[in-house]
């Protein structure tokens, strides 16, 4: 549960808003891709996690505050690391990076690996609570045995 | 099928981009909202058809031409109007206007059945086509002589 | 500071995603549009105020809370209340509420005086912190004294 | 002008509707991350470009099919290549399709490289035109040479 998951984001145009930074709830979806790869890194995929168990991740909670903003072309080092895993949800603290010019694409080929970069400025961090549900009911359910083994290896 | 449907859209930072403009993916979003009013004008809602019917609306072609931006806080009309209704599918022509600065939301309380404003600016038009399919497998469905009814007397 | 202003959100596909629900960082968008309705309630276009003043409203912190989710073609109440108003930020209470189906968008016209309807459950609410900034260099600014008497009149 | 650029795109929740699949309009945004990658191959990033020339590329025309949905976790790989190379625009033809689950994210680490597999399905494709216009006024303006020169060799 203390392992810290990494994954790079290019800022595009869509990203953006009029004040010519990244529009501050596009960070939600920039810190859901980091979970989302990180649970493909466990091998766990959430189209066949529910096709499987007819359960759901949904956010519960989400608490951010904004540093500096990003802005067109920038490339953004986006981390997830459990901190809290309950019965039935589990808490994350994720961080949004900037990387500097010079980290190419390629540096970030082993991104997942990848270490803390030491001049990477802080622009976003956040406590997202996460709940399992029933996909039909959307009720909380308790997690399944084998995911949160899993999720305790990670 | 020859009436124009109308319908306001106010736009907000969400929409914009770093060009200081309306980004322009978001004008099929504008469009659709349109179209999901026109519906409801005639009595549908999409949620409840797919619950009575099993069939859901999908969007098969897009066709757009942007001829202006618009800009935060500017308020546009976007229209609807089939132009061709078939056995499995419609055709709809869809216009977004800048409405003059003067255009305050109460007069657009009538919204649906405003006449075309004299001094509208056209920002960008489209050609939307729509099929009927089976919600759960995705292919096309006949539509329903009660759904095709109804949308000939729009 | 202590009125609450109401604004209509209807759910449209746009907001949505494949668990049937609203996407939840989408009540991000909702909350601004309640609040850019709130500004224009006392007069206060953002855009205008950015060429007259050279400041701009940034988020920098959010806190939200998922109590139970919307569908497409819901109709939303959306809130917000200044809670806290500082030398250059101001903190709001937000709140959206999903209104029963019988709430036609007719009665909603005069939205911004509405009551709180009785049977409204809630789905979010969230607190928001927004400061004034430069536009240009996105740096601190103290609100303007006219900016601040008319959020002080609210 | 003739070579194909290729870029993969991942679908995450964000990009999902409530039908289950992907939002036809998020399309757009795959494709013109596409278009990004392809002009940051051939050294050209918009941002550092607006600064040195006052010039931005905007969108002008776009014409979708849709021919099969994406769904959750799916991974697509989405093309790009020029078609006409005008004074003030250029056109390009671009295909967003599915690739088998089989192929990892490791494989396409040359993805810009990547020959069109075999058994990749079409999910979408378009024609994009592109303008070149003035940052500040948005009036269309000649390409620049130094930029022709290099689409040209793209």
């Amino acid at each position: 549960m203390s392992q810290t998951f990494r994954w790079p984001v290019r800022v595009y145009w869509e990203d953006t808003d009029a004040g010519g930074i990244v529009f501050y709830a596009n960070y939600l979806k920039f810190f859901e891709r980091a979970r989302t790869e990180w649970l493909r890194s466990l091998g766990l995929e959430q189209q066949r996690l529910r096709e499987q168990t007819g359960g759901l991740f949904v956010v519960t909670e989400t608490a951010l505050r904004y540093h500096r903003p990003a802005r067109l072309d920038d490339l953004l080092q986006v981390s997830a690391r459990v901190t809290e895993l309950g019965r039935a949800s589990m808490t994350l603290q994720q961080k949004a990076r900037l990387l500097p010019p010079q980290a190419s694409q390629a540096d970030l080929g082993d991104a997942a690996a990848a270490s803390e970069p030491a001049v990477a400025e802080l622009l976003c961090d956040a406590s997202i609570r996460i709940g399992w549900v029933d996909a039909a009911t959307l009720r909380p359910l308790r997690l399944p045995p084998a995911l949160v083994h899993l999720l305790n290896q990670s």
